[in-house]
Formats: structure tokens, sequence, C-alpha cells
């Protein structure tokens, strides 16, 4: 029987389980795969501490970076997470001694991907990571094999659980951000610093990845990516009367042989199926040819989904399946320019909080008319604040620079009290 | 370079557009893949008929089975369909003579499945059916691979595409059976003779291949099938008013250790994801361990999505990666019991058409009581003619057998004028 013999390198939650996974597994494992893995060493930051898996004092590693170097490792889990420091140099100095690599490090991927993919290739070893986008729904994969046959036009969907349970419970329990982001933090749904979460970084990474499968070409970092802070419940009522929701959402598309990638939240219709999607799960929407449109959904964070997504991976590793990163060699791959979605059009809501005073209106809808932008619905809210109201409008498609000079604009009128909000909608 | 040469026997919708995307995707699939793709043969039961794509005169086989003879043919296509005839014989000789085989063909999956496994296995050549299981959804394919870590309790969905068209549009349009299976004809949604879509025997096919890959058994034939034939516009009416939706499901699951296989229509709450699967989609849902709930959705049928799948898994072939047609080998697999339906129980939905006079509502209840089943909800509905009324009643969860043994009591009763309906209810 053949055997592979497995490193994981840090032992959090996700090291943990997975660990447990593969010594409780191995038998179905084996006979699914026809060779056996072997969790022949670990190491973690801090080996002292205590843990419920049972390890083996020759299990552990002197130094984790010894992985790269000792003879009878042939594939090293990698669980540190970051894109710089010691999950860096452990990736490349393991691909360029010739060892396999799995990781959930989606940081890691989006900005060396380009790089480890080259090596993994000249070396002629795996470099999977299944995990780094979107936890156990098995994207990765469809995009590589399953959906293989397809040309991809546009990929989007809602890839961070912690923004999307904190904008659907804003939504059901009537909650202001602050308050939901505690809950988020009690039920362990965001992290004690959850800036990457609320940010869009974190989809960003997940984006830069899927884009660079559907369109066969190198990652790439123009982006547009705004986050969910600026969200407050007002923002959800008013979505909730015109018939929407809001998510954050990514989307990597070609619209008239331009690609985009953008990360923003968005208004789409409520009964769309995404804005159906509720609480930490992920979705992702694919629209290909031959197949037309293809959802998967799942589970998208937590050790036990990532675990399913890691042991796919090295699946596929101890079946002897060597394919490029990227689906395609780095010669194949091409080198795709990018949009900046300033040309690319939206219809848009927007908001402004203003002193209420004559002439107001009538100077925001002026600033419309003057770029071109036109108004397809216009509703004036009364404030509990007599002086003070609330302008929503939505835009018809405009062109995403003319809305911003909108905003720009009428940010420095006096009779405006707030930030204006923007939030672009989603069409279809 | 290395390269497959493909044979493609059966030249329908189907075998048509894999001809064409085939030639025309020939340098991606390579660069994908590794390995060049040839269309070196083709056969079909009518060479001469008019056909859109450029065959040459040397790509004709003289004799279908000829595919399995010759030395330089590597992978052989199925698409003539069957489970009998010629695509058995196609099938079952390919495999014999170290053919490779891709089909589309659920019939013959689902009947000689492990018997052409065995042989494959043998052979050490690939079998692979992604295209016979809801077409362009990668479902087997996440099964074997981006699922592989999981133990699967359940797997149900909608498989059926002409019989979920007809049930939404019965719905939405308020029409009634036969109008929209005309209407479906039209379209190309059904076939001239749609027996096998609207009595659950394809759904049955698709059903016995995926619990076999989720269970790790062999094929099971002890599986409960019942079509939409006697579905009809008062039903859905009646669930309408009940909150519910019917959609014709297909079920394998492991309740308390016992595997029950069951194809019926189903009662499920209007706002739950399946409920919103309308017209000729297919939806997956997959409960498992440690991935917690996955879904996958997306074209069932027609020639570009099932074009897709085959794809998928002539790419495979081409990467080399040969694998157990069923997950494990043939030794491995497991010869589970499947259960019987009778001792499983359901909450359903049963309507009773009765003459309309004093003690007939008693008569009904005090059967159910006698059978130990828990009424949860009854309505009795006049009707236009006011000598008839409709008696509908929602039970709690109860033995299958008890509930037949209902209908089989009442409708012995000659106070009824129509065969009684029983649906069950998806309780989750």
């Amino acid at each position: 029987m053949r055997k592979l013999n497995i490193a994981i390198i840090g032992l959090g939650n996700i090291g943990s389980y997975l660990f447990e996974y593969l010594n409780e597994n191995k038998q179905i494992l084996t006979e699914k795969n026809n060779c056996l893995p072997i969790v022949k060493y670990v190491s973690a930051r801090n080996p002292k501490k205590k843990r419920k898996i049972k390890i083996k004092k020759k299990q552990w590693l002197k130094n984790f970076l010894d992985a790269t170097k000792i003879d009878d490792i042939d594939l090293i889990v990698e669980l540190i997470g970051g894109a710089e420091g010691p999950a860096k140099k452990l990736v490349f100095n393991a691909l360029k001694n010739k060892k396999h690599v799995v990781t959930a490090n989606k940081a890691l991927i989006a900005k060396y991907g380009d790089q480890l993919a080259k090596i993994a290739e000249k070396n002629k070893v795996n470099l999977e990571f299944e995990a780094s986008v979107c936890g156990g729904v098995p994207i990765i994969r469809s995009l590589k094999e399953g959906l293989i046959a397809n040309k991809i036009s546009k990929i989007y969907g809602i890839f961070n659980g912690t923004s999307n349970f904190i904008l659907s419970e804003m939504d059901k329990q009537n909650k202001s951000f602050s308050e939901v982001l505690h809950d988020a933090q009690k039920l362990g749904y965001a992290e004690a610093n959850p800036s990457a979460d609320l940010n869009g970084d974190d989809v960003s990474s997940k984006l830069k990845i899927l884009s660079s499968l559907c369109f066969n070409s190198f990652l790439n970092n123009n982006i547009y990516v705004e986050g969910i802070k600026d969200i407050d419940k007002t923002d959800i009522d008013n979505a909730n009367k015109l018939g929407y929701k809001i998510k954050l959402l990514g989307f990597a598309e070609q619209v008239n042989k331009k690609i985009y990638q953008r990360v923003h939240p968005t208004l789409i219709k409520k009964n769309s199926y995404v804005a159906s999607i509720d609480g930490v799960l992920n979705a992702v929407i694919i629209d290909g040819k031959p197949v037309g449109q293809s959802i998967i959904q799942g589970e998208g964070a937590g050790a036990a989904a990532t675990t399913s997504a890691l042991i796919s991976d090295i699946s596929s590793i101890l079946r002897g399946n060597i394919k490029f990163p990227f689906s395609l060699s780095n010669k194949k791959r091409k080198k795709l320019k990018f949009h900046n979605i300033e040309d690319r059009s939206f219809s848009a809501y927007l908001r402004f909080e203003v002193i209420d005073k004559p002439g107001v209106l009538s100077n925001i809808t002026s600033v419309f008319s003057k770029n071109k932008v036109s108004i397809k619905r216009l509703v004036q809210n009364p404030n509990k604040n007599k002086n003070v109201s609330s302008v929503v409008i939505i835009t018809h498609e405009s062109k995403n620079k003319s809305l911003m000079k909108i905003i720009n604009q009428i940010i420095k009128k006096d009779y405006l009290i707030k930030k204006p909000k923007l939030i672009r909608i989603n069409q279809n």
C-alpha cells in the first residue's frame, strides 16, 4: 500500500480538528484514495498548550521549518495564517524542497499564489487551497474539475459569513451594527479583531483567487473593495421598503469584454436567491457556458467545514493527482487587464441626510442632472428632528464615476449633515 | 504531448453538442489536462441523417461495437441511452476490452453499475457517469472529491426538471396537469413519451446512484417510488393555503441507523430553499459530517448542461486520474440493508372527496383514531356541488404503514367518491 507522510503546521481549532479527523478516518481515506495518510509530524506556536488531541512526543518538530527539510515528509498542511512571516516562509520553502502543500491561507494565496504555483509546477508537487475560499463549499474543486468545461462570465456571491451574519441580524433583530457585532463576537462568529471581515479584505482575497481560476489569468490586484462598516439600520430599513436586502457581495465578471473585480455592500431584490442566504452561510453563483447558472452553498467557516475542504485537497494528493494549482501551466495563464469600476454602470441607492430648508431638494436633483444621472425614484423621509430630512434616491444605470462625482459634489454642501451613502444595486 | 482517442457513440442533441464542443475547445482542454483529446470516431443509428456538425468520412465506424475493438480508441462516450440493448452491450464490451467509458445513461448505471464497476476496476479503466445524474450539476464529482471527507446522513432534492416544471407551472399559471404537460412538450421540457419523468423512474435511477455513493454501498433496489401523475390543482391550492409547496423529491437518508430511499411528491414549507426552485432546475441538498449542509443547484438537463458534465468526466480521464467508479473498490463497498419505508414515520396530507352526509366526518376520524394516527389539522371544504365535500387532514408523525392502512380502509367506504390522496410532508 502506498503511504503519504503529513506534517500539520499550526494546531489551532482547525489544525486540531484535522489532526483528529485524519486519525479517526485513516481507513476510509485509504480505501477511497488507495494510499495511507499518516500524520507524522506536527508543530505549533505553543507546544505546551493544553490540547484535547493526543500527540506523541516523537510527532513534535523542533522547529516548524524542519518540516520543509525532513526527508520523510511528503505533504505539509499550513495552518498558520497571514500573508507574510512564518506562513510565507514555510510554504515557499516547502515547495522549493518538493513537498506538497495544502493550505487554508487565503491571504497568502491571494498575494503570492502566482509565485508559489510556479515553484510547485517546476517541482511537480501540488499546491492546493480549497480551504482558503468559502470553507467547506467545494468551489475551487468545482471550478477546476466539475465545471472545467465552462467559459465563466461571472462569479459572485456571499463569501464572508461574519458580514452576512451581521447584516442579516441587523435586519431581523432590528438591532444596530455595533450591537450585532457584539452578539457575533459572543457567538464566535466574529473575531476579537474583525476588521478583515468587515472591511471587505477577506472577501477581496477570496475573490482574487476565484477570478483567477474563472478567467484563466494571473492574480490581479485591480479590485474595488468596500466593507460593511458604514451600513446602518436606516439603510437596511430603506432597502426593505424598496423591496431589497443589503448583502456584502463579491463579484468577478466580464462585461463587454472588460473584467471587473469588486466587493461592496449591494442591494439585491428580496425574492432573489442570494437575498435568502442568512447567517454565516456562504453561497457562490457561477454563470458559465455551456452549463448555464450553477449555485454552490454551504458552511463557509469553522473547524469542521474547513477540515472537509482540507481533506478533499489531501485526498487529491493521496490519489497522486498532480495538477496545476491554478488549472493551467504558468506559461499558459493569461496576463489579462482588469478594469477599474469607474466606467462600469450601476443603478444605485443614495441617501443624503440634509437640513430641511427650501431649495435643498432642487439643489440635490440639479447635481444629479448636471452629472447626467437620471433618477428612477426619490423618497424624502421626514425625521424625528423636524429640521432634518433624509433624501433617498434610486438612480437608473449610470457610470460609477458619475455617481462618485455626485457624492463628491454634494459632500461639500452646507445643507448636508452626514456623510452621504452610496450602495450599488444588483440588476439581476 | 499525451493524447487520448475518443469515440462518441450516439449523435442526438447531446452527442452532436459534445462533438462540436470537443472540436472547438481542444486547446484549452489540452492545456488544463495536459493531454490532447481527439474525436477519432463516431457512430449513430442513422448516419445519413442531416447534421449541423461536420463529420469526416473516416470518422464513421462501420458498426458501433467496433469502438470496443479498434486499438486506437482509448475512451468511449456512450450516448445511446436505455438500460438494455445496444447501450448495455457497448459499455460492457468496452470495459472488458479496457476502454475507458463516459456515459450519461442513468438507467444503465442504476441497473448494471455494480457489475460494470467491477470490470472497470479489474481492467484499470475509468467508468464515469457525472452526466447521468442532474445534468450539469457536478454532484457526483462533489460527492467523490469535493465532499470526500464527509459521512453523509441525507441527500435529497429536485432531480427531475420536467416534473418540477409541471408542478411549478400548475401552481403559478393556475393550470391543470394536462394543460401544463402539453405546454412542457411544446417547450421541449417534456418528451413525447414523458412517463419515466412523470412516474418517478427517472428520479429513482438517479437516487440509487447517489445513495450508493453517499453510503459507500452497492446499488440497492429497495426504493419507494411514486410520481406526480395523481397531483391535481386542488392539492396544490390546498398546499398553498396550508403554507406549503408540492415538489417531487428524491430522498436517501439514514434515520435511526436505517437507510431509506424514496421518491414521491412532498409538501415542503413555502419559505424553504427547495420550495423556491422553480422550472427545470435541479437542486441537491447534502447533510454531511463534518461539513454540515451543502447545496448544489444548476441546469439538470439539455445538451449544453449535459456536455458540461461529460467534459468534466473526459477531463478527469485526460488527466489520467484512475478512480473507482463508486469511490471504493468493489471489495470495500458495503452490502447494506435498505429498509422499506413502512416503518418510517411521516407527517402527511390526506384528502378525501366524500358525499356530504351526517356521520361521514366522524367515520373518517374514527378510522384515524383506530389506526393510532393523530390529526394535527382538519379542514372541510365545501364543493360547488352541494352534496360533496372535500376533507383535508394533516397528521402528526405516524408510521407509513398506519397511513396506508387508513387509505386502504377508507377506500372501501361508500361515502368516498374519488381515490383518496396521501402526500408526505417534509419536516425540516
